[in-house]
């Protein structure tokens, strides 16, 4: 069986001594509460809500998973309902959110941390919350006061779930090909009519209420994401008293057999002249959905670190537990076989460091939302901004790749069911392909997050890091020097891709991922710099030394990556957009 | 739904204009008949088969899965026994086994073709028969007259099925540890009690008797390795006249559950006095089972080529279907986005490559065995030896990382188990992990293949290499540098290795595995080199511009990853090994 004990000194460290998380109580007043001490505190218990609460429902959850009835009505797997609902009245749903509408007003980095427990323990389940606060987050955003009263205080306090309902068979990347289609009614309402796939707790019976964020098309619009608006459709009308009223025509037509989280529920949803109200302006659609898939994209990325630490304790455990042979230091567990250390370290060093990502770029959330200072929340938004694609598309390739490994560092064991490894890489794939896939935010990064307000953002962090490495210290070459050479590259690579981009998209994008990847593994050698800086003050000699020891893993044999992922990048797309695509088959 | 067509184009292609198959029957006066236009009959009867026989079966049988049930019986998933009953009947389990005990007497290398496309069409059926030919050459190289009498016509006809039994709980990559004990009997057999795990075929009812092959301790033989030997254990014992006696007592008290191959019965099998006779002298257990083993790793190389063979052709079928935006070029299906054709390019290239290897190893295993001048068995002997870990690592591993591809370029569809390609991903993770782990492999290929015979057959690759290099003529330049320089390095990881193994094993293995993807990347540059070659000469111009695309993209994007592995090879194990295991753990 798999196991799961939240890694609280590990995000203290983070949190504290490498992030300074102290500085949000202290530049941003509505969070003048949200010192460290209560960082840790909620951290804490969220922790064993965590371990004790959902994780013991993720094994039973994946081999039971969700059901769809005769009527139409879907069930989750035994004991969600009530562990939602005890999440939610822990104030996890609305942790970050406006306290006005019912929300804790807590930092978003918190919520993270919050978040990334749950996605370690149970991920099928955390997709349930997750989709509830991005729905709050789009209302927020954009919908006007009567559609935030009606919807957020219960949204904010999990008394409702929430959706997002995008996706229909012909358009899920290509949103522009969205065809379902809003009415426009006397009362300025509208009704809804098409079909949305893919909708992650679509239908089911833990609240009394579900409100479905969707994307349609005003009847006469544009074709094009130019004609796309965005609307709110509860699944009970609601009464003028507030009270939930008749049943709206959105059903739940079918639900999804897949690879993995199969204690979320990924609904076709039909909508069959469903009443609702438009959020936002007409034809501002995608806007408005960028709002909260912005946020969501980094909240699977942080799913992918939750996965990433599932695996690496766990395998780190095994490797403690099992004995096989004798190792070349006389050992006898697996842990001191030579290519399984090097699987453990890989496993810590990728966790570790994306850890630090996945956190800053939380804090920069809350700068960006909060901080007093126009230009510091300008700056902090770049960030935001530059770091999405790298959370969503890193942490979750990792999750992917140490799901694996985990596998592998069991062996046969792993391929077993009661192990619990192998339930790992089967929920991790998912994260590589929803909320835009992995290639998507590569796109993203290489098309717009490069150029934006001219280049930036990604100026800052080279200079960034190239001061970090240059003040390093020499106790810190080890790490400084590698990094310095790893940034070099990553400029030349970027420089590259600003020249050609304009007359060579294709060439320019070919290497997409790997560009992706190489800048991850720089922010990463940052991180680590970062970590190893924050461990030589540590008075624990056992967590410095594993520290250091897995800083130097990282700078060897991970860093050494980004040269030449730069070259692969710069080498282009030669003749091989030019060969017709049918040729490709046999 | 996923589909499979046998790529005969591609298959013949390799045998005839790459690896000139004829050799077989011109130099090997027993494969006389087996000539190219036989190769290519049997082959096509053998894709018709697969499609048609066993690929319908595999998404069911993933459904259904297999079933035991009370009284310790085990049903295959419906049509399984059927479709085994037809393969035997078409001669595939015997097919290169000698036709003195049953078998075609055909070449190895026709088998691993054929094994490839039902590996492809079912792979969790493919291991059923697999297992089979596994036990034939085990009793067949040692086994006495009596036991090849008895057995091998009725394995290598399939009326019988076999099995491998060699893993204990406490004992997986350590058979040292093996404790199944074999207790003398009177008349010279053993009584066999202990209980064995991962038992592929372990039980089921699709033929009237199992053979089990079993590695176990004669009591009171010493421990570890030496103390073992091998045994054969019929299910029904066998009467002097032949006919089907009594119930051993060997039984299957669970199946597994498993991430994948759900076709294929994971049985955990209990010996409680089983009868069962010595196979080969006392205390040579482990030397007998490696002669099945070897051939085993290859078979499971071969299933990996099957995987990476599906994984290909349905992404590439999908992302000429599938219409999502405009791509740069203004095409509107996603093989023309250049993060897909990066996918697309990446699987063909290392598909198609791996076939070249897989397939050269049979016939080196034909040549071996069979060829007349001792000096070529002697030199063909190497190559298996050296390629062996190659096959069964690289091509499992890129199993796994294209059936990850495959739902990538599917993107949230290739998630869902209706589209079938998350079934590869799924399917495919169990060869990485039995027959050796690959971890195993990379130790098989530094400790003792970089070694055997003063490094002869490693000396003598890299000539051949080197040769056809340098030779290659102007044409073929852009393939012909980059694999010079490959080798170049992986040359000097080659020295490194061998200089600093004795007195540094940790070091020198810390990069096991990085040294047999170098290793496997060079020795696909060769085979691209000569694919390219051969295409060149084609006059089907679709085909020889996809060949040439596909080489230019592999010498390009793949070949260039051996300098920076060899890289991380020579860079050691640093101090990795010294931090004390225990405090990896957080």
């Amino acid at each position: 069986m798999a196991s799961y004990n939240a890694p609280l000194r590990e995000i203290n460290f983070v949190l504290n001594d490498v992030l300074k998380v102290g500085r949000l109580s202290e530049s941003i007043p509505a969070f003048a509460d949200a010192t460290p001490e209560v960082f840790a505190e909620m951290i804490e218990t969220a922790a064993k809500f965590c371990e004790k609460e959902l994780f013991p429902l993720s094994a039973p959850g994946d081999a039971q998973g969700c059901k769809r009835h005769p009527d139409g009505s879907v069930t989750l797997p035994d004991g969600f309902k009530e562990a939602f609902q005890k999440y939610a009245a822990n104030g996890y749903v609305g942790l970050p959110n406006t306290s006005e509408y019912g929300g804790l007003g807590l930092p978003y980095t918190m919520a993270k941390v919050v978040e990334e427990m749950a996605c370690s323990a149970n991920v099928g389940f955390a997709l349930f919350p997750g989709l509830t606060t991005g729905c709050f987050e789009a209302i927020l955003a954009n919908g006007n006061d009567a559609q935030k009263n009606t919807y957020l205080p219960r949204l904010g306090a999990g008394e409702w779930a929430g959706t997002m309902c995008l996706t229909e068979p012909q358009a899920g990347t290509d949103l522009g090909a969205v065809k379902t289609k809003a009415i426009p009614q006397p009362d300025g309402s509208f009704k809804l009519e098409g079909s949305k796939i893919f909708i992650t707790s679509g239908e089911h019976d833990c609240t009394p209420n579900i409100v479905h964020f969707v994307l349609a098309r005003v009847e006469g619009a544009p074709g094009g994401v130019k004609g796309l608006s965005t609307f709110v459709v509860p699944k009970l009308l609601i009464n003028a008293d507030g009270s939930l009223g008749a049943r709206n025509p959105v059903t739940c037509a079918a639900i999804e057999h897949k690879m993995g989280i199969h204690g979320s529920c990924t609904c076709v949803m039909n909508f069959d002249g469903a009443a609702g109200t438009m959020i936002g302006k007409p034809g501002e659609g995608i806007m408005n959905m960028f709002v909260m898939m912005n946020l969501a994209r980094i909240l699977v990325g942080v799913q992918g670190l939750g996965q990433c630490e599932l695996a690496t304790q766990n395998a780190i455990r095994y490797a403690l537990d099992r004995k096989q042979g004798k190792a070349f230091n006389g050992n006898a567990t697996i842990a001191d076989h030579p290519d399984v250390r090097r699987m453990l370290l890989t496993m810590k060093a990728v966790t570790e460091g994306a850890r630090v990502l996945a956190y800053e770029t939380g804090m920069y959330v809350d700068l960006a939302h909060h901080h007093p200072d126009e230009a510091v929340r300008e700056e902090a938004n770049d960030w935001v901004e530059l770091n999405t694609p790298l959370v969503k598309g890193y942490c979750t390739d990792m999750a992917v790749e140490l799901g694996s490994m985990a596998i592998q560092v069991y062996g046969g064991h792993g391929f077993i069911r009661e192990h619990g490894v192998e339930q790992i890489l089967r929920d991790s794939k998912i994260l590589c392909l929803y909320e835009g896939t992995n290639g998507i935010q590569a796109m993203d990064l290489v098309r717009r997050k490069l150029f934006l307000n001219e280049g930036r953002a990604v100026a800052r962090f080279f200079a960034l890091v190239q001061k970090a490495a240059a003040d390093a210290g020499s106790e810190f070459t080890f790490i400084a020097e590698p990094l310095k050479k790893a940034l070099v590259d990553l400029e030349f690579a970027t420089r590259w891709i600003h020249e050609t981009f304009k007359a060579k998209p294709e060439e320019a994008s070919f290497g997409c991922c790997d560009y992706l990847r190489a800048f991850s593994l720089v922010y990463l050698g940052y991180n680590w710099l970062r970590m190893a800086q924050a461990a030589s003050l540590s008075d624990d000699a056992s967590f410095k030394a594993a520290k250091l020891t897995t800083a130097r893993f990282f700078a060897s044999k991970l860093l050494t990556q980004v040269t030449p992922l730069c070259e692969t990048v710069k080498s282009g797309s030669g003749d091989f957009m030019s060969l017709p695509a049918t040729q490709l088959a046999a």
